[in-house]
């Protein structure tokens, strides 16, 4: 950064300022520990926030600053301002403060983390669950949230050492899919009930079984059924191993070890839906 | 890094050191521009080295730091000294100064870049190509090679403003698939040429097609195929959607725009590889 990006811009500057007290209450979520503290993160560019606003996902407030909206932004501003969304025009600097990327293309959104658990968020009728363990890469974890939505799952749960939901990386590499899919952090004892009251299926993505991929298709449909995938460097854990109806592997040839953890899921999860599908 | 470490390490430091000009040459292919000039590169890690070695890509010298090195990394210097390369141990500040992550694990593969053309890599006989239009983030350049590898395919080209090839992040994506597959960069006017010459079938992956993946199992398999993936900001190019001879799609939900380019690239070359499976 620039000194000069420190001082008041010299441009001519639009919109109320935030108090010191709520840029800083702002600023405080681009950490984790803010993030966990207020319960509350915050999500920008247009693209993401077409996105929240496309699943109806309400923030608690939208920021914008007016230099720096293009055409496109600047729609997206007054589609959430018909949505009754508390929307505020704020100073450049403000908004680039309180902006994680460098390019944060002039709106920022103020959400609050949904509360619920995972015994309220699962349901009789939740058919299909995506459950991942240890998947520390935020990447990742965004990208099978992204899979999640795109092949109709209804529900994902990180458990263990995975990325935090609703960081800024995992957003992104969601491509606002996490507005679109509910999420959760559970424990395995937690799934574990689960499972047991509703008798749900569940299959573990498994580079030592024997059951060829496909086999999911004739996995019996009235019941739920969540897909396990567990982190590269270990595979799932011997407690969801052994806690697994049905281990099946994704066959490939032994030129390489295992494939990218969001690239194993996702297959998984193809299957599931494609089976699905009439 | 704390200044302490720019001075003399106070451990005891075993090995010959590096000449000034030896690491400064190697420390510049730490950056882009110093790789292209050189054209050479480093990989680094116990894991990486490992899978070199497993696919017989023999570095021009392996560098170590013996405090550094576990009985794993250990084993692999061994190896490496048995394959007759260059095995030179250095001390542990020299190692740090050469290593692109903060815990190097005591080894560091200095290569050359690998400088076969398209035209030489291509023969009669190769069935399966990936071709990555503006694949520009590294993480999915190397999973995708990664997921290359496991499904056999026998050749990966990048086009256009796709990340480079073997950067460090592209070869740790990759999880050392890099050193089992052959890759390079080419132009499409090569790629064309190329086609025309071996009567190539190009699939391109294309949200607004209407053919299914299934149908890629029954592409010809008389001739070579070659699938195309392109960024996720704007998919493939119009000349090569123009050019290809079959536009497939992925079906998923309309919840989401599109997948993750891995993902999908992913899928297209298992689709393929399920194929060729007796």
């Amino acid at each position: 950064m620039r000194i000069d990006s420190l001082k008041p811009s010299s441009q001519k500057e639009y919109g109320l300022p935030l108090s010191k007290a709520e840029l800083q209450d702002i600023r405080s979520l681009l950490t984790r520990k803010g993030r966990n503290r207020r319960r509350e993160f915050l999500a920008e560019g247009v693209r993401l926030l077409e996105e929240a606003l496309r699943h109806h996902y309400r923030p608690m407030a939208l920021y914008f600053s007016a230099g720096h909206l293009n055409e496109r932004a600047q729609k997206l501003v007054d589609a959430y301002r018909r949505a009754r969304v508390e929307v505020r025009e704020i100073p450049a600097r403000q908004l680039e403060a309180i902006a994680d990327t460098k390019t944060p293309q002039g709106v920022v959104g103020h959400f609050a983390v949904p509360e619920a658990t995972l015994e309220e968020l699962y349901r009789a009728e939740t058919r299909r669950v995506l459950l991942c363990e240890n998947i520390g890469d935020p990447g990742n974890l965004g990208t099978l949230i992204r899979s999640a939505l795109a092949f109709d799952m209804h529900l994902v749960i990180t458990m263990g050492a995975s990325a935090e939901l609703l960081s800024p990386k995992v957003i992104r590499s969601s491509a606002g899919a996490v507005f679109g899919i509910a999420t959760v952090h559970a424990t395995w004892n937690e799934v574990v009930k689960l499972n047991r009251t509703f008798g749900t299926v569940l299959v573990a993505s498994d580079l030592s079984a024997h059951e060829p991929l496909e086999r999911l298709r004739f996995v019996a449909k009235e019941k739920g059924v969540m897909l396990a995938v567990g982190s590269e460097a270990a595979g799932l854990s011997e407690q969801v191993l052994a806690g697994a109806d049905l281990r099946m592997r994704i066959g490939h040839s032994r030129a390489v070890e295992s494939l990218n953890a969001a690239v194993a899921g996702s297959m998984l999860m193809r299957e599931l839906y494609q089976e699905s599908q009439p």
